[in-house]
């Protein structure tokens, strides 16, 4: 009898990639890439495939929930509403929420383990550097389990599992580069499929990160703007 | 000022006419029909526009979540697994149950319902005759409303209402018929869509319910069993 198995969502970021290395340990993984309609798509899906190939993971699902950009909302999907420029000291819910994303991720997740067998989906949604999403926090993911526990076959007895919800993303970084996740096959930029723009909060708190770990971030950037001193 | 908005989850069948009939009283409507690849969806998407028609809802908003079909598990979606023949009797999780179906439709009427204001979800949930479906129970929209709470902007205010989730279908073809819902628009068949099958789960309970109300379906049946001595 092998390994239980596990859905780990992928958004081909370095928070699903650690998530992934994390999972490999104890579950036979299954990647799941989720589609909504963001503006660096297509780059997104290539860090999926590379890192699925990366760990040998054969069982990989893409699915679209693009009708979430048509719903809109989101800097993330309408380009009416402009990627804010990086202030990692803003608060409140920034305009890259796309309302109740992860919901809509987590439903196609556990659809696809009931259906697989598996008894474990992981996520990498951080706390920290997502504060402003309420689909971030602790106490969504935990009323999450409490759906499924409702709303599945008895027997299914499928957990969500966020791995690294307290970690900062110089952790991250740094727990990466222990486990040797492939942080160098990883996109994060919001904005930009070629090189990464450096500019978007999603670059600022990845350079942050890697500068915080004392590592160099192998990825290349348009601009890179010191963030230690923010 | 004028009424608030609800989103209604609108599949085109007699339960969810019924929760719009019932939901217009105190909202303005906005509908909601998710195609995840069932047999009869082009039916059911007449049945959601002749509806929508009747009751004058301008905000109409369809959604493919057809990934349902790709992950498969049901017999509503996947043509290699027959849909049962109707046996009201049976215990047990039915062949036709989509894994978590009910979520992947809450999720996105959430988001949608965030975006344009809304604070109510109409869904035609019904726990009697679906008692094999654990996301038809009470304790998975308790559940749901939970995971709103948490994973939505603190001001959104959003909750599930499901006004005929203790009904039987007799009770709701009695009560359509107080409130003029239009049940000659609906369609309930799993299996056909010109004519009702008359056999399958869905038609079994829509008969039944007729006859128990002492009413007419108005529909066209292929066959027409006489459910009363079940």
């Amino acid at each position: 009898m092998g390994m239980p198995s596990a859905v780990v969502l992928m958004s081909g970021g370095m928070d699903s990639c650690l998530s992934a290395a994390i999972a490999r340990e104890q579950f036979d993984l299954a990647f799941l890439h989720l589609n909504y309609g963001q503006r660096t798509e297509n780059r997104e899906l290539r860090a999926f495939h590379d890192i699925a190939d990366h760990y040998d993971v054969t069982r990989r699902l893409v699915v679209s929930i693009e009708h979430l950009a048509a719903i809109g909302g989101s800097s993330l999907t309408d380009p009416r509403i402009p990627v804010s420029p990086a202030d990692l000291r803003r608060t409140g819910i920034p305009t890259s929420y796309v309302p109740f994303r992860n919901a809509n991720m987590l439903a196609v997740a556990v659809s696809w383990a009931e259906v697989i067998g598996a008894n474990a989906i992981f996520i990498g949604a951080v706390e920290e550097d997502s504060s402003g999403y309420p689909d971030c926090r602790r106490e969504f993911y935990d009323a999450f389990n409490e759906v499924i526990r409702q709303g599945t076959r008895p027997e299914s007895r499928i957990a969500i599992h966020t791995p690294v919800i307290g970690m900062t993303k110089r952790d991250i970084v740094l727990r990466a580069a222990e486990l040797k996740a492939p942080l160098h096959l990883t996109w994060s930029c919001y904005r930009s499929e070629d090189r990464a723009c450096g500019m978007c909060d999603s670059c600022a708190l990845r350079l942050r990160g890697f500068q915080g770990a004392g590592l160099e971030d192998p990825l290349l950037y348009e601009h890179r703007p010191d963030y230690l001193h923010n």
